[in-house]
């Protein structure tokens, strides 16, 4: 009996080890949960910054990407959630004319819910950092709308949706 | 009796009709079937070509961005979507610095199949031109392949995929 209350005794404290390495792989940024599964949300459009060297594709969730493709994006609907994906410009090893990604640099995110988020123009403003281990991004939400002012009368969004067959 | 006959009559007409179109949109290019919901893929990665002025994304379905991401790309694993879709280049209404996508170019994909295209290297190579109707490319694997030989060392794709965190 000893024996078996060990046993169970370790397994909780490496499942507890494992939670806490989740959790600290997935800190909130400015109080906003992770949006796990993003790497495999579908594509809004992609953009290559020449002002600070970056090439970057513009993700979004199942009610972003559907707010997108139909032209419903003033204001985009709660629940969307638009993702920007950027790495740093290298140029791609067999094709010298095409500037490719390079070094990860950060993913960040905007989460509309005009109610919750309306002392921040009604969007959640996140951004995780580093490829190995995701750091949250705490220094304030006004760092990112700021920079977002001059898209404040297309609900701070800067990215044009692409065009794409159906 | 005969006006039900006169109904169903005209739905079948109505519904082949319907099929015909959808055929139409979905021709095959060089003997290979449109891959459909490829608009929701997952990123591999992107690239902005300086020497065409163009911008894309490139996408794979679920076999091929897992192979992507844990790095099993030579050779690609039969089954292997990999897709492309390209933009003239635009800039960016509001950030002048950025360069986006523009005008919808084409989507073009490799199929991965180690012995059904044993002929053309292992893979299928197809295209679709067009935003409103997609037109199947029809001059022959050739013209794709003959732009690919530089990376035939890399199982025939120059794209390097992208690094994500998990």
């Amino acid at each position: 009996m000893q024996k078996v209350l060990m046993i169970l005794c370790i397994v909780a404290l490496l499942m507890s080890s494992y939670v806490y390495a989740a959790d600290k792989a997935m800190a909130p940024s400015h109080g906003i949960a992770y949006p796990t599964g993003w790497q495999n949300w579908a594509t809004i459009a992609v953009s290559h910054r020449t002002d600070n060297s970056t090439l970057s594709v513009i993700i979004g969730n199942d009610v972003a990407v559907n707010a997108a493709r139909s032209g419903n994006t003033n204001p985009w609907p709660d629940g969307a959630v638009i993702g920007k994906v950027v790495w740093n410009d290298t140029q791609l090893s067999n094709w010298k004319a095409a500037t490719a990604p390079g070094k990860f640099v950060h993913a960040e995110f905007m989460f509309k819910d005009a109610k919750k988020y309306i002392e921040s123009y009604g969007w959640g403003w996140a951004r995780w950092i580093g490829l190995e281990q995701q750091q949250p991004f705490e220094k304030g939400m006004n760092v990112c709308i700021s920079c977002h002012t001059p898209v404040k009368k297309r609900d701070w969004v800067f990215t044009e949706p692409v065009s794409l067959p159906k």
